[in-house]
């Protein structure tokens, strides 16, 4: 765990008591606004608790309010006619200022109650980070970092003897992991062999020249180290010399990668919708169907969805689901243990961000014609807000497929063919973190299931090499070759999903439905019968007591089991627990590095797939808040690590959608989208078939989907 | 094996030399037409090769051409004018008479060749099955018995004492299954305790009454045994009387089920084209971008695909993926082991085969509305035809999903999205086997991706119970309290298709890429590097050489890897093998019950999801071509226990979509689709992305895609 040292809290603004309505104001989960990052900024600049300068800004979030207070505000169950004024409106800042990294709680009152155009705030609390790891870095000392490298002489020499000219040259700044030893604020000591000391990152630098797709031409061979809070390089190294692989076939971009296809091409399917769109946007408010989720927006995670309820029509009440859910972190280790390679193991929410390389979606394309588009606010270096615009859409996807069907041909003189069509409704963000796209798509299904897919495209990470043929190939290349003189590097990519489930309340358990085979013993007392079976499985249901219950890897010898979350203190009407359960849908890989590497030390939750943890606010980043060159001693292992109770708590799921990734050349030079992911799935939630009196297509008057065809069964 | 005494080849008919053009006939892999299954049904009604009546039709189909001739025609190797002598248009009839399974191959013979309205047709060739199971059951056979019950005296009793109307009951023929004995044509020995001598079936009948969802209200607790080939009753026992559950809450038709959901619904989503369709069929070749493909028709596998291949845009070929494709079998036990249930242990292609029940589908709500349809033809029991109208589906899927993207921020002054969107192409088969519907979609992708997806949905297959509430169970109840008296019992879906893989050609191997951990030596020798990085992991390829090393399942200790299906013969400019690998998509149960069990002893290949055998004409069945109370001595596990070699040969995979069905309320009283499936990716079959140049969505004029923003990167 990070050490905090936490001064004293100081209330520096008034709390100014505000009549107007709940609606004017914003929802107290939705991200910071504009105005409201602007007097975050003047707040923090204006307190004497960090005077140094220059002051930089890594993080300015919500910090969100206590769950109680907004399950009390979503769900009304408050009575106090004074809830407005104790519900903060909180900003969290990381910054680093003196060498230092400082975490800040800045109160925001606005000042004109029907506008949030305009608002004031004051730091309340200040502490220094003096554990282990950085915040993420700034795009700003990205730029700055890459600005560095041509400048370099030793860099210029290495250039020129590669007969590249510099400008053609591109540079990226790629996290230094940690291999070892003390790394800290004012600690000084070395970050492992091959890393100089403090807030340092390594670049790679490429070749653009003809081709838009420079990570395809590498400058291989080259260790650049910089030190980001000094801005200089400290360390430079050129090992080796590889040709750097050409620029021809690597460009992606229309008109650019040749002529279009010959022959026949698919015609496109654009999805209209003659009645309008189904969902309302409200603010951050979404309303689709039985469903009701807030969408909100945090720099390092991207869409967070909360307070997710489904309504239940048998009952006419709203259920919840899911308090708060986000991609917490995402690890890409690379499969090289080469200088320039071993270190690539990134962690890319925790070490970039992800909500700044969440670009604007392009309509039509990377979402359909029906779709909205949500925008963003993050804080620039300098603490000003920066919009991300069209960064989530939200749409209606009808894929052609069923929610539910059935043919019926044994009654008498009559065929009964009833379909519902699946509409569901999509919430996506695409993250182009450096080389690789995720495309994060959250899908709620009338049915009342939640399903996450993660679709990786985008370039690979590529190695020159002097290869040009397989054959030339003797030792162990660690990837594989994909064009002449370019070795994509095998690697792994996790995403690990936090998810505050809250299954029709805020108390639940994790439990094991375990398939187990038995013998038949013809027994009734043990469930067994006098028959010639001789085997059958049944369920034997585990309730997850502590946490060490609640790691599971997919893959264990125990057999295979229904995971599900049900709520111990409400049954439906015959008995059954209400639950959700998870189902996952490929992408199951787990990390197989050794467990005392250190990158696996500072993901070490990657063994295994779900992870079960009790709510605590605080416990939020998979590997740790402060995850560039952390050393493993934060995050979601060493938390687990506690074994706290989890039976009947409010308790988080924790589900890594893995993939190890041996590249092939059609992944080259772009790669075709390849998804996986998981459901939750309602079980024993609803009574019945919640979507059971579901609409027929006829109904919304486009075409025949029910008992129409009553045609004599064949 | 089954032992088939064959007889003399006879030829009874002249084949008379056409002249007429190739495209007046048929494609030698077409489905039966309507004219020639009345010719073979008259061929085989006049042959007096059989000479025992009733003579009853349980198979009429394709008996294909041999694979050189096919792929002679497709591909267009051969050099013979007489071509067309030598390709035979030829019937496989299975038929019952005489209390034996006769297998005739019928020769057709096209007297107009301008048409195929008319067809003459002789039996070449006879033999009596003389092993272990009996062909599929014949629709009217199932009809004719489930019409005993209620003229049955002593069920009448049951029915009567049970408080039912006669007219409300309902009866269902179930496979009897094999549990022990000698079973066969004249064998006349017992299937079993429980079961009675020669070709029996169960009866399962319920009380329909007020709900089309008969299945929901089993009479429970009696035992119906029906010689099918008498016709007659042989065994009754009414062994407990439990209470008949409810009608009320288990019907699912629009208006029956109550009125609408309350509350907003999903705005429907209509895919249009306004190019039209991007896709040709042709008789029954279907062309559409990169892809051609025959669709085919067989009464036990329903669709089946052939002679799929690719177009290469770089080298303007077409290229080879698969000769032929089809679900090969379903198997579906469940885990009660009652008197009543122990048996139900489906084979659903083998026992009632899969084409029957594949009912028209409803245009707009079981594919969109810019679908297009296929019938298909059976023979019934008297070996007429039977049009099976609209009974597969083909459309351009467009779900708002991308094809490949990439947002690039890194070069100065300029952001480039480059994104495409995802278009591809499904065909589609709906098979309502009783209470269950599967939706098995082929979907082809212009990235070279074939995927295949099985979508559950339908009704359970419910036990009375006296239960109305979980805290009266205390013994297993081998499921879920689904309602007031109602279990649904524990089961397994294992759908096992039939893949004949054929990579750039027809020899191809299969490849296991391992993914396997290495210590980092700092030995360069090993792969090792001298870094403070301490593991990594590579990637072990393993070519099996024969069907023992083709047999994988999916969770064993190996490790993980990657399946690949490559052409030893054909590699990329830069040296790798061509190749498809397997990808599994959720769905990767394998079977639990007991080896020794009778059910696993039939269907033994679901211990593994993965085997992969030579290509052999006459092994299609996974669970054996007399798959009704089959023994287990012929299908998958018996060919591949022979070990042969599959290394550099045609080879064929078997892979098993499979799921342990926990039901949960949510599934009745019919079930939200539950999906899953596999896709095979190309995976160095090209020499980069295939889909690069794909053309942006601009072109199409309905919205951007391209490169067309250009703002600064932020």
């Amino acid at each position: 765990m990070p050490q905090l040292a936490m001064l004293p809290v100081v209330i520096l603004g008034v709390l100014i008591a505000a009549a107007a309505a709940a609606s004017s104001r914003p929802h107290p989960l939705d991200p910071l606004s504009a105005a409201e990052i602007t007097a975050v900024r003047a707040a923090v600049l204006a307190s004497p608790l960090v005077p140094a300068r220059p002051l930089h800004f890594h993080y300015v979030g919500l910090d969100e309010p206590d769950k109680p207070d907004v399950l009390a505000y979503a769900y009304g169950t408050t009575t106090s006619p004074s809830f407005w004024h104790v519900m903060p409106r909180r900003a969290l800042v990381i910054a680093r200022a003196g060498g230092q990294s400082h975490e800040l709680r800045v109160e925001i009152t606005t000042r004109n109650a029907s506008s949030v155009a305009s608002a004031a705030a004051a730091v309340s609390s200040h502490a220094i980070h003096r554990g282990a790891g950085f915040p993420a870095f700034t795009l700003e000392e990205q730029v700055a970092a890459e600005a560095l490298a041509p400048a370099y002489p030793p860099f210029a020499d290495s250039v020129r003897r590669r007969g590249v000219r510099m400008d053609d040259v591109v540079c990226s700044v790629l996290p230094a992991g940690w291999f070892g030893g003390a790394v800290g604020a004012g600690a000084g000591a070395g970050a492992g062999a091959g890393a100089a000391a403090g807030r340092v990152a390594k670049m790679q630098c490429f070749v653009a020249g003809d081709t838009a797709n420079y990570y395809a031409r590498p400058i291989e061979g080259v260790t650049l180290v910089v030190d980001l809070d000094r801005m200089t390089i400290v360390r430079y190294k050129d090992r080796v010399t590889y040709p750097v692989p050409k620029a021809e076939g690597t460009d992606y971009r229309a008109g650019k990668a040749g002529p279009p296809l010959r022959g026949p091409v698919p015609a496109p399917g654009v999805v209209v919708q003659p009645e309008g769109r189904g969902f309302q946007i409200d603010g951050h408010v979404v309303r689709w169907a039985n469903w009701q989720f807030h969408v909100g927006f945090d720099t390092r995670a991207g869409a967070v969805i909360s307070l997710a309820s489904v309504h239940d029509a048998d009952t006419g009440l709203w259920r919840r689901v899911l308090y708060r859910g986000f991609v917490s972190e995402v690890f890409v280790p690379y499969m090289d243990p080469a200088e320039e390679w071993y270190f690539r193991t990134f962690l890319d929410a925790g070490e970039t961000d992800l909500g700044p390389w969440a670009y604007p979606l392009q309509p039509g394309a990377d979402c359909p014609a029906n779709a909205a588009y949500l925008d963003g606010y993050s804080a620039d270096q300098d603490g000003n807000p920066v919009k991300a615009r069209n960064m989530m859409c939200v749409f209606e996807r009808y894929a052609g497929d069923v929610a539910w069907r059935h043919t019926e041909s044994g009654l008498p003189d009559q065929l009964i063919t009833e379909v519902r069509p699946d509409v569901s409704l999509v919430v996506r963000m695409v993250v182009s973190a450096g080389n690789y796209d995720y495309i994060l798509d959250w899908e709620f299904k009338t049915s009342g299931i939640i399903k996450f897919s993660v679709s990786l495209t985008g370039l690979l990470e590529v190695k020159a090499t002097p290869y040009t043929h397989t054959d030339e190939i003797t030792a162990d290349a660690h990837g594989t070759l994909v064009s002449e003189n370019t070795l994509a590097i095998y690697h792994d990519h996790y995403v690990t999903y936090h998810l505050d489930l809250d299954i029709d309340g805020t108390n639940n358990s994790f439990v094991k439905n375990v398939i187990t085979t038995r013998r038949n013993t013809g027994d009734p007392a043990t469930g067994g019968a006098t028959t010639p079976r001789r085997s059958y499985w049944t369920v034997q249901r585990e309730v997850a007591e502590t946490e060490a219950d609640g790691q599971v890897g997919l893959d264990t010898a125990a057999g295979p089991a229904d995971l599900l979350f049900v709520n111990p203190g409400k049954k439906t009407r015959i008995g059954n627990e209400v639950g959700y359960r998870l189902i996952p849908v490929g992408a199951t890989a787990a990390s197989v590095l050794a467990d005392d590497d250190y990158p696996q030390r500072r993901a070490s939750y990657t063994k295994k797939q779900v992870w079960v943890t009790p709510y605590n606010k605080s416990e939020k980043w998979a590997a740790g808040t402060y995850a560039d060159q952390s050393t493993g001693d934060d995050g979601l292992a060493a938390w687990s690590g506690r074994n706290r109770g989890i039976r009947d708590e409010d308790i988080v799921l924790w589900y890594t959608v893995g993939l190890h990734h041996i590249p092939y050349q059609e992944d080259f030079p772009v790669m075709p989208t390849l998804t996986g992911g998981f459901e939750l799935r309602p079980s024993n939630f609803f009574e019945r078939n919640p979507i059971l009196r579901a609409r027929s297509a006829t109904t919304h008057g486009h075409s025949a989907n029910c008992s129409c065809d009553s045609a004599t069964a064949r």
